[in-house]
């Protein structure tokens, strides 16, 4: 996989693009003008992992709440603005590290004009996010979606140009994922700025994660992409652990544990989907990179475990434990978990030692 | 997208390439030698969706209960061999559809013979089921995973040929998403023979769901594929449901419903993380394929859900009920859940009555 090059851009202590490691972004959903319960969200937010966390501005309550919700909280805030261009102006007066303008609904070049000049000044980033749900009007032609996205994108981002304004970040989002796919594909050539990758209204998160896995996933895969935004409708540290789980599964981030279990069989000797949840509770606050498995029995078990850390598969009548693909122990199967844990448990414990 | 053309094959009454819609397979997870226990499986499975179902093979009792599960069932039954090529051939004699041999532990000629010769007079594909956890010890070189991955397949895939048997399908299954993807990159272009799409032992179905997302869409992208599995730690119709979504967010199969929701965020006017599971669970039964969308605003609202057959967004202080992206009314938010089942309703009646 070689990856598209893009400018770098910050966005508070975060790099985006130019090579950086790909982040987790998020969104607040909380009322944004309630400081306290979005400040509590975005604490929640960065423990689960968020590295940048996106806040609705609707009102200009909210734009100036937003100075409030910087002095307590330390993660990259964006401005999401819609309609109105003087709410792009009130969030970066209060403070926001990044904008994102919609610009299916605020298009007048001198409205963007001043905001640009501002975030200029400030050297605040603007993310052109379009939605396949919010395009202008004159853009409902009979083209196919992903290029009147394209479109409308690329007429905002030659607004900013021509208002020397280049700190440019753009996302192409729709709940199709072809169209989402092709319309990335189609701008990752023609603009130099970072791409901002999801899929939106992707909705609840089993069929969600799914659609935006694939969306993201097949870009990812193909080098496009410099920061993430998994849409669900759930608590917004949900996202982030479908955000991360992509990037995992790409090679491209390392970020906690990885756990490899099988679907289990008739030829189980061990009820590997009793045990699996459980490993995977008792691993949650677990930050190492660490990789553990669980299978049912020896045909792929401590092969396909190989890369494994630590695993445990089912012989017959017993529990093996193994490290890297190697055997080290058997166990009565009844004592196969806690003989698990305490394997991890040193794992971790020589990691803690080893300084990573 | 085009599709890669492959050799179609008979499953049972099922047709894997050659075109075909792509099937959804999943495997039980009961005691084979338990016919009650896995006849119930297999029947939750055909209600769920499932086309065609693989079953252990551990010994010859599993076997042998193979023709007592297939008399009480009706779904394409696959019989999974490791090991011991005798267990494929009284499985071959206990009637089942399919057969899956592992080239990593059946390899002798002489036995892959005698099972190739009685798959052939009763017609009965078998698939060469590679899995990165049980490489034939040989493989185990320098080489890169997917290429020691495609090694092992096309080895087999010679000797089956060589055999006069051509009724093959190709399956390379490892955890490494970038390797299984690469492996069936490699082998779509030298065998012609229908390939059988997977992420082996992918883990719990948060993060499991994500890794079959991304390895299996990335190659039905790239219109590789003719039958998926998704292996989940689950309950085999978790898996089901999961293959379902990947085919549906590429438009390659139309199942049930389609829910377009929104993430909700401070400038939602409704609560979309409550309706959203509300509604999902109403519509768990339709087995149209209809599409619904929950939006937290007017932004994308009916946009985005333009494609919806029916929706909701919430309104200042109402919600708003849309069919295909055109508002038909207003009602108070209290009233909007149960305004929407009836839109639902009325909607699936309207099918009904058009016939399908």
């Amino acid at each position: 996989m070689s990856r598209r090059t893009s400018v770098p851009l910050r966005i508070g202590n975060i790099i985006v693009g130019g090579g950086a490691p790909i982040s987790v972004q998020s969104m607040t959903n909380t009322d944004t003008r309630d400081i306290a319960a979005t400040v509590r969200q975005i604490k929640e937010l960065e423990d689960c992992g968020a590295e940048i966390v996106r806040l609705a501005v609707p009102d200009v309550e909210a734009a100036e709440a937003i100075s409030g919700i910087k002095r307590e909280t330390s993660l990259p805030l964006i401005g999401d603005i819609h309609f109105d261009y003087r709410l792009a102006l009130a969030a970066l007066r209060a403070g926001v590290d990044g904008l994102r303008l919609n610009p299916g609904n605020i298009r007048k070049r001198e409205q963007i004009a001043m905001v640009v000049t501002m975030a200029r000044e400030r050297e605040i980033p603007i993310r052109v996010g379009v939605n396949a749900g919010s395009l202008p009007a004159n853009f409902e032609a009979e083209e196919p979606l992903s290029r009147r996205m394209v479109d409308a994108a690329l007429r905002q981002v030659e607004l900013m140009e021509e208002l020397d304004f280049n700190l440019i970040k753009v996302a192409l989002k729709a709940f199709d994922v072809p169209a989402t796919i092709e319309a990335y594909e189609m701008i990752a050539d023609r603009i130099p700025y970072p791409l901002h990758l999801g899929i939106t209204e992707a909705g609840l998160p089993r069929a969600g994660a799914i659609r935006s896995a694939i969306g993201v996933g097949v870009l990812l895969y193909k080098g496009i992409g410099d920061t993430i935004r998994v849409s669900l409708s759930a608590h917004p540290c949900e996202e982030v652990v479908a955000a991360y789980e992509i990037l995992k599964a790409l090679g491209l981030r390392r970020s906690g544990v990885t756990l490899v279990s099988c679907p289990s069989c008739g030829r189980a000797e061990i009820d590997v989907l009793k045990l699996a949840p459980e490993v995977d509770r008792y691993l949650e606050k677990a930050r190492k990179p660490i990789k553990v498995a669980i299978m049912g029995c020896v045909v792929n078990g401590p092969g396909e475990a190989r890369g494994a850390d630590v695993g445990i598969a089912g012989g017959r009548g017993k529990g093996i434990i193994f490290r890297k693909g190697k055997v080290i122990r058997t166990v009565p199967k009844e004592d196969l978990l806690e003989a698990l844990k305490a394997e991890i448990d040193s794992l971790l414990e020589r990691k803690n030692e080893a300084g990573w």
